[in-house]
């Protein structure tokens, strides 16, 4: 792996800038830290919020979605329903003689990694030397076994098909694979308990009876589903429309490692886009359609392979690989978010969920992958979930969460209906009359011909009616009956379309994807980013401190500040070189040098982060420039056209 | 209570009007909701963005301070160093009976409060009518007891006295005036158990093994406090600088009620400002010094008054009633953000902590209270923490947590210091031995001295040290003396000052100040945000749907989006007037009709929501007007004075 400028490059050196920066940091340092919490220190924190200030102007205003922002709290039954409380939960193993814990998945990994890597220095084979995986290095020094033992073709055949679809394995086979292949706590050699699942949910209790269980929501995607009702009343009843939320969400990962990628607690940013089942058309799919991705699809990855295939998202739909346009539409509109913030398109790969891996009532899901010295990594996920997640809080809290649109011209139906006997209903059920009728009442078709059935055999219903709990209804206070009607209403529970974004992943991958070092000089780290989203987008620097250079660097902050560009002055009596060193790190794009020569003209020299390039007007000149450059994409060369290049005193 | 317009405040005209336009809701309502939680809709969400937004470039950008996000999730050894484990808590008195939990200080006053009521009925004295007071009202009416009777005159002195200062009792106290007052369940009578602490910090266990105990954080502030090296660090150890987070803080409320003002989860925005304890002057209090402010003072209060004083920040800095520059020049900043949003500076006021009411290493703090239909209601807390938060962490941690400046010229001191004798201090301690050391090093020069005193008379040292244990050292392995040195370095512990924000409760109050009904329909309400603030800037409205306008349309929104401005289009068929009332509700300040005239010269109508008043110009003029009164402060007045007034065809 190697960096733009085409060195090795070294994922230590880089940590050492975010740390020398205070980009992040772990959590609680001082008091010895908990794996898988970082604090953002200033420029991490701008950094963090330009990805997320980007990322609501590219989806949430260009695209009018209606931006909410709910709690992290989240009660245990809303949770329940959505299936996290049976099944958002990883895989675990415990060495019940040292108390360690395992992810069972990642164990398998890496062991069989560590097999393999042995098997090729016993055949004598060379790896590349690749100075990126220097944390699977660290990793594997653990790896007692790793000896150097040559395996049998088919065992290394075996191995690299099972490593190819990781992702496809649920915790039975993972525990036949731990059996099978003899694998051990990697330090001690030690035996593992088979796999068993460990819920990734924060629990906590609500209130002062402490009788009310919750949990720190797993993902924001429940609260906008929660609230689906009054979103599509806010947007006048219109289909389709989206909605988004940008926020915490926390989860209790079994042995979190490779720092910002795999964390406790992270910012989501989350689109639900409800769509019409019947269809899932883009209008402004013709907009994208042309736009070339890296796809990984299943059927490859299933056959023990992962090379990519390049084709334009319109052909990736066209074919049936990519299930509909709209998920095509936001698939293409990530690539576009991506790249536009800097993370490398070459680096950018779509990968299709296999089929174990996916949800039950996914219709289609594809993964953005980012490659990162630890390999290919999840940064964000886009699938169609069908109607799942509004069908089943619908079906549990007996609120109807549906659209009815006028039908363009009136329809004769067939239909399953059930008729209340009001007068014997209510004082049969009292209180809890109304409950087990919206129960009967929400019904769907297949379930009510069901119930007919059982109503005509038996004489009665028996049902288990949430919050009340088992009754019986006899046929003297419900009928079901199929009729025949003319509908003017459509009713249609929506498809939700959800890119889900991690953006800690996002951000790390950045860091890797911009970093290099200066062509002269391995100790001068560089980090390209992008002028729309570096934490600081001009350092101001007088050459020196002497005192007639203040009124024109004041002068010239004054101006900056108000044109609301994020600025810096560095005035420390540190050699230009230095100062320019120390902000390439912080990724600041552009320098300007205010000189004895300013002082006489307003002149100024304009410096490029990455070309070291140099440039000579006015301040305001400049600063026009820098503001082309960086909010409206402009070219270095269409912005300084009318600036002088200059090779004068303040080279480095 | 009157609204800006002259009318009585109806808070019940006001909720409907944020649950229609789904500014908030009550979360997982489809549930039947949690109290104490808050979901945004889609203009609550942008209005909340938009109050913090100004409050970063108000305190942030204005002042350089180094913004840090750190995480919810806190370890237990954290909160327990600074003190929120075990002091963080209400005080709750349970009906042993019922099951029912009151929190006893709200329980006192509401009991209070309704006899006080009961007294006047009695006495015949008619209350002015309190629209605004239905909140209260409704509580009133579950006190069993309100009946109305008449006290006696020193019965009602005394407990006006109590309402004075109910925030200056603990729980024993308040357990006392219960018993006195002959305090029960309001709903049944029946008696209450003695209050009792509750912790208000949502607890959970981080990580698989369950043992790691944490808790979701409080507040923001110990974030910013652990990372205070690495931030004076980055800020290149300069003197004095602030820290500030914008982030969730939770608190497991016994007792939820008054909707955003008293919820489970919520925004603060806090910043931590690190002075010099020796110099707490602030180059920019000349800028604010003749900001005037309502003080009401601890001694009133204490009295058992509550009439404020009017006076300039600069003379309460110089009276000594404010304690110093720094904390006045915070104070006056505060205030000057809450009118810059829209609060009403004459229902704003400062209240200084009682004495009970003040931590004790506090060495002054005032809240900022917004007046509302609940009362004055603590919105910002302003206080002078002194050392106490630094020293704690250091203390426990053995990190030093000290600025280190060069003396101005060297100083000869007298000093407790202690010298270890390395060679026998190392085997006694072993693993141990560092930490003991550290301990020992960083002690103050008060503990110094007592241990000195101990060593002399027993000839050891008995020492609890964190993570070690009960130590002993002997005289052999550490001698402490007081010795005489010549300093060159100052090494000091900053005091803090740190204005903490509750964004939810600004936001509510704001509501309520900026809500009026238009004068001939008192079901048309309108939220006058100010355009700063207000969600969207401008709604674009086409008089008619006819096809003709669409271009013309299209033109215009293109213009604005590429100006920056929020705005929506209101195409749909309603009346003009139907159109303007419902964004009168979502607080939108400016409207622009599109007609046919528009067609054919680009000219268009800006209304004012306010004054409904209308002025007609080109669309690009009258969007730079637009803009200068949104973000520049530019007036009406000012800002059309190019325009021509408009009383054409899209009257209302």
């Amino acid at each position: 792996m190697s960096t733009q400028a085409g060195q090795v490059f070294s994922r230590e050196a880089l940590e050492q800038v975010l740390k020398r920066r205070f980009f992040y940091a772990p959590s609680f340092e001082i008091y010895g830290g908990v794996s898988g919490f970082y604090d953002f220190g200033p420029p991490g924190c701008a950094l963090q919020s330009n990805l997320i200030d980007v990322w609501r102007k590219h989806f949430i205003l260009e695209e009018d979605m209606l931006e909410v922002d709910c709690t992290c709290l989240t009660p245990y039954e809303v949770l329940k329903t959505s299936g996290h409380v049976d099944k958002f939960a990883d895989w675990m193993c415990k060495d019940l003689k040292t108390g360690e814990i395992f992810r069972a998945d990642h164990l398998v990994e890496e062991v069989l990694e560590a097999r393999l890597k042995g098997d090729k220095a016993a055949r004598g084979i060379k790896e590349e030397v690749k100075e990126e995986d220097e944390d699977k290095k660290k990793r594997k020094k653990k790896v007692k076994e790793i000896k150097n033992v040559k395996l049998d073709d088919e065992v290394v055949a075996e191995y690299e098909n099972i490593l190819a679809q990781i992702d496809n394995y649920d915790g039975p086979a993972l525990g036949e694979l731990i059996a099978k292949y003899d694998i051990t706590n990697p330090t001690t050699g030690g035996k593992l308990e088979p796999p068993v699942e460990f819920n990734l949910m924060f629990e906590t209790a609500i209130g002062p009876s402490g009788n009310l269980k919750g949990y720190l929501r797993p993902e924001t995607a429940q609260g906008q589903f929660l609230n689906f009702g009054k979103l599509l009343d806010y947007n006048n009843e219109k289909m389709p429309f989206a909605s988004a939320s940008i926020g915490r969400s926390f989860r209790n990962e079994i042995a979190p490692r490779s720092g910002l990628l795999r964390v406790r607690e992270f910012i989501q940013a989350e689109i639900e886009h409800f769509v019409d089942p019947e269809n899932k058309k883009h209008p402004r799919f013709v907009e994208v359609k042309d736009v070339k991705l890296n796809f990984l699809p299943s059927h490859v990855q299933e056959s023990g392979h992962t090379e990519t295939v390049e084709k334009s998202i319109g052909d990736a739909v066209a074919e049936g690989m990519v299930d509909n346009e709209t998920l095509g539409y936001f698939i293409a509109r990530i690539a576009l978010y991506l790249a536009s913030i800097g993370i490398d398109p070459k680096r950018t790969r779509f990968r299709q969920h296999m089929a174990n891996e996916m949800a039950h009532y996914a219709s289609d899901c594809w993964d953005a992958e980012l490659h990162t010295s630890y390999g290919w990594i999840e940064a964000i996920g886009c699938a169609d979930r069908s109607a799942y997640d509004l069908s089943v809080h619908a079906a549990r809290t007996n609120e109807k969460l549906v659209v009815r649109e006028p039908l363009p011209e009136p329809k004769t139906v067939e239909r399953w209906e059930c008729e209340i006997q009001k007068k014997k209903f209510g004082p049969k059920f009292r209180k809890d009359a109304g409950t087990v009728e919206k129960w009967l009442t929400s019904r769907t078709e297949c379930e009510l011909e069901d119930l007919a059935q059982e109503l005509k055999s038996s004489g009665k219903i028996t049902a288990d009616v949430p919050e009340v709990g088992q009754v019986e209804i006899d046929s003297d206070l419900v009928s079901i009956d199929k009729v025949t009607r003319t509908e003017h209403i459509r009713e249609y529970t929506p498809n939700v379309i959800e890119p889900s974004f991690g953006i800690g992943r996002i951000l790390y991958s950045l860091f890797e994807h911009s970093f290099y070092t200066r062509e002269n000089d391995a100790d001068r780290g560089v980090l390209s980013l992008p002028p729309l989203v570096a934490p600081t987008k001009v350092l101001v620097v007088p050459l020196s401190n002497a005192a007639e250079l203040k009124p024109i660097t004041q002068k010239v902050s004054a101006y900056i500040r108000k044109q609301k560009l994020p600025f810096k002055v560095d005035d420390s009596s540190a050699s230009i070189g230095k100062r320019y060193a120390r902000n390439d790190e912080l990724g600041t794009p552009f320098g300007i040098t205010i000189d004895f020569d300013s002082v006489k003209d307003d002149s100024v020299t304009l410096r490029d982060r990455d070309t070291t390039k140099q440039v000579r007007g006015t301040f305001e000149d400049v600063v026009d420039a820098i503001k082309a450059m960086t909010y409206d994409g402009v070219s270095w060369d269409d912005a300084t056209k009318n600036l002088k290049v200059f090779e004068g005193q303040t080279g480095e």
